[in-house]
């Protein structure tokens, strides 16, 4: 195998493709990236048997072939590469690096021993626009569990029905939808549990421009393509928990408030709770059309004051701060109407001029 | 005491003087910041007694007085308040901080307990511009010894000398100076050494912009005033290692090279290097009008090969790789002269066009 590629190339190689290498599969040949020069193109390729990312770059191919390089060093050459066109090649699993007068030779991996990345067997597809599926990723991520002892809920539940997207995040504490139309000519289906993992890896490598994703899938594996990028995912096995049933239909208060005066106003009271007793708690009372904040710790207290619209009863109820947090940071609405049913019932956040997102959190029950 | 001041004034002041806040001091009084009503002014202070920063803020006085916020929390609060105008009050050592409708008070310290930073008794005083003296920071401060069992290396010398100023810093395996003209009336001098917390303290507040700074001592302590800065700091006591000796006056090879692909070239070698046995050397080779570096480990190997002009002998000689890589990247001049004088004489680094800046490098002897 031998190529001419750029600098450039090399490295948007390795950039998209290296959060798929494996840090801890005992098959050291995962530690490497692929890079198969064929028909005039040049594939880079890594995988950790979870997820697998393959990435076309432009690359003059001047003799067929593959290779298998060792992702760390290889990453961390190139970068120290210079602004010209590099010379690859691979002879008896050593790969050389050239440019200019310089010559670097790197030991490679058995390609033979690399596992094929899958092409889905007749597959379903649907496509909607990046930027769309990127902002539906952010606002839900977060609501994910992070340890790992009950794994429907370190993966996001995508689902297509008709001309709906549709994706929900739990970690049991809280709960984030968001849909979306996309153009869907057919009547098929689908539903899946995501690897966080994987969605978090597709978020940071869509760009901000405006291209089409395409989300295929067949048996237990799901496959996102958009620009150059084909990023294929295991689906995660069991049920995930009916989110229908879980969202209220009704509730006692609605409290119509300002996002970032809500956001400001729990993050300095979260400030002040942070001693051991309290546990990152806020405490809010709603009542005579004003939100407030009143609470007191080793640190010193505070009283927050919010001119809110309500209708309804009154009500005293408690929230962790990272909760309510978290999902304020999300909503691009500058006005929320948030959802109250008593000090036991789950608040529920809608953006004002947005019915696609909805935020479930349960309360926290304070003597 | 009773004030207004903007967010922006508050967190400016905070800003300024966070980093002489003491994290380990017995003392508890030291883990706060002293803001001092006074004149129609607002200032803020903080020491951990071996260095202290006073700053002045823009703010309406209503009560002149004292009071010492807990330094980490009161800044965190600060940074989430609105941007509006605050009050801050101090009633009994309770810190009141009240904007619209809410309030947060935060438990205060003694301000009798404050230790004052000290005025300079018939202070001598130099000034120089900031942005000279921001550059000569940069350019010697990573030379300064981590470890910290003598001392004295883990200081600058610091020297104004008729029309000079020259900072000199050294670990007893590499050494940087600089020197640049200052405008110096008297033919007063100074020598002392600075320690390198307070120079990169300095570095971090002086603003790109061209301001005065003045520099000014008197027994054991000196003062760096710059804006609406006041930072004083002890000196290190002990004896600076004789620079002029140490710098060699004549070499036996002189090599002009490009700074860049030098920089590059050491770079990529020390990728290569970093396998147990080798413990990140470089291995120079300058010969016939090019430098290589030529080197095996574990990992792969390397060749690398620079055109460069030479004068005297051919030479083999190996560095550190850090302590190359560090001067390089402070060297402004696209060309250096390397002087070399035999495999086991130190290294010296001249930039072209820049007399001012000298770089010396011990090799290392390799088998």
């Amino acid at each position: 195998m031998k190529i001419f590629c750029s600098k450039d190339g090399l490295l948007s190689g390795v950039n998209a493709v290296q959060r798929a290498v494996s840090n801890k599969n005992p098959l050291p040949v995962l530690q490497g990236i692929l890079i198969q020069a064929e028909n005039q193109s040049l594939q880079f390729a890594a995988t950790d048997l979870e997820m697998g990312i393959r990435c076309d770059v432009p690359a003059q191919i001047i003799e067929e072939g593959t290779m298998v390089v060792p992702a760390k060093l290889f990453t961390e050459v190139v970068r120290k590469l210079p602004d010209t066109t590099i010379t690859l090649e691979e002879r008896d699993q050593k790969i050389i690096i050239s440019y200019y007068q310089s010559e670097i030779v790197l030991n490679g991996y058995d390609p033979e021993e690399f596992p094929l990345l899958p092409d889905l067997i007749e597959p379903l597809s649907f496509t909607l626009p990046t930027v769309i599926f990127k902002n539906m990723i952010r606002q839900t991520i977060f609501s994910c569990a992070a340890e790992e002892n009950r794994p429907v809920f370190n993966g996001i539940l995508l689902q297509i029905e008709g001309s709906n997207i549709r994706l929900v995040a739990t970690d049991t504490h809280r709960l984030a939808y968001v849909i979306s139309e996309i153009t869907n000519t057919g009547d098929s289906r689908f539903s899946g549990i995501i690897p966080s993992k994987t969605l978090s890896e597709i978020y940071r490598l869509l760009r901000d421009e405006d291209e089409v994703l395409t989300i295929s899938h067949s048996n237990n594996q799901v496959v996102f393509q958009f620009g150059t990028i084909f990023l294929i995912s295991r689906l995660i096995e069991g049920q995930f928990p009916n989110y229908k049933q879980v969202i209220p239909q009704a509730c006692e208060t609605k409290v119509y408030l300002s996002v970032r005066e809500f956001l400001d106003a729990v993050e300095r009271a979260s400030l002040l709770s942070r001693d051991k007793s309290s546990a990152n708690i806020v405490r809010i009372n709603v009542v005579d059309n004003e939100l407030r904040i009143d609470q007191t710790s080793e640190l010193g207290k505070i009283s927050e004051q919010i001119g809110i619209e309500m209708d309804g009863k009154e009500v005293r109820i408690a929230f962790n701060a990272k909760f309510l947090i978290d999902a304020l940071k999300v909503i691009d609405s500058e006005q929320i109407l948030f959802e109250l049913s008593g000090p036991f019932s789950p608040g529920v956040m809608r953006p004002m001029d947005n019915p696609n997102y909805i935020y479930l959190v349960l309360p926290v029950r304070t003597s």
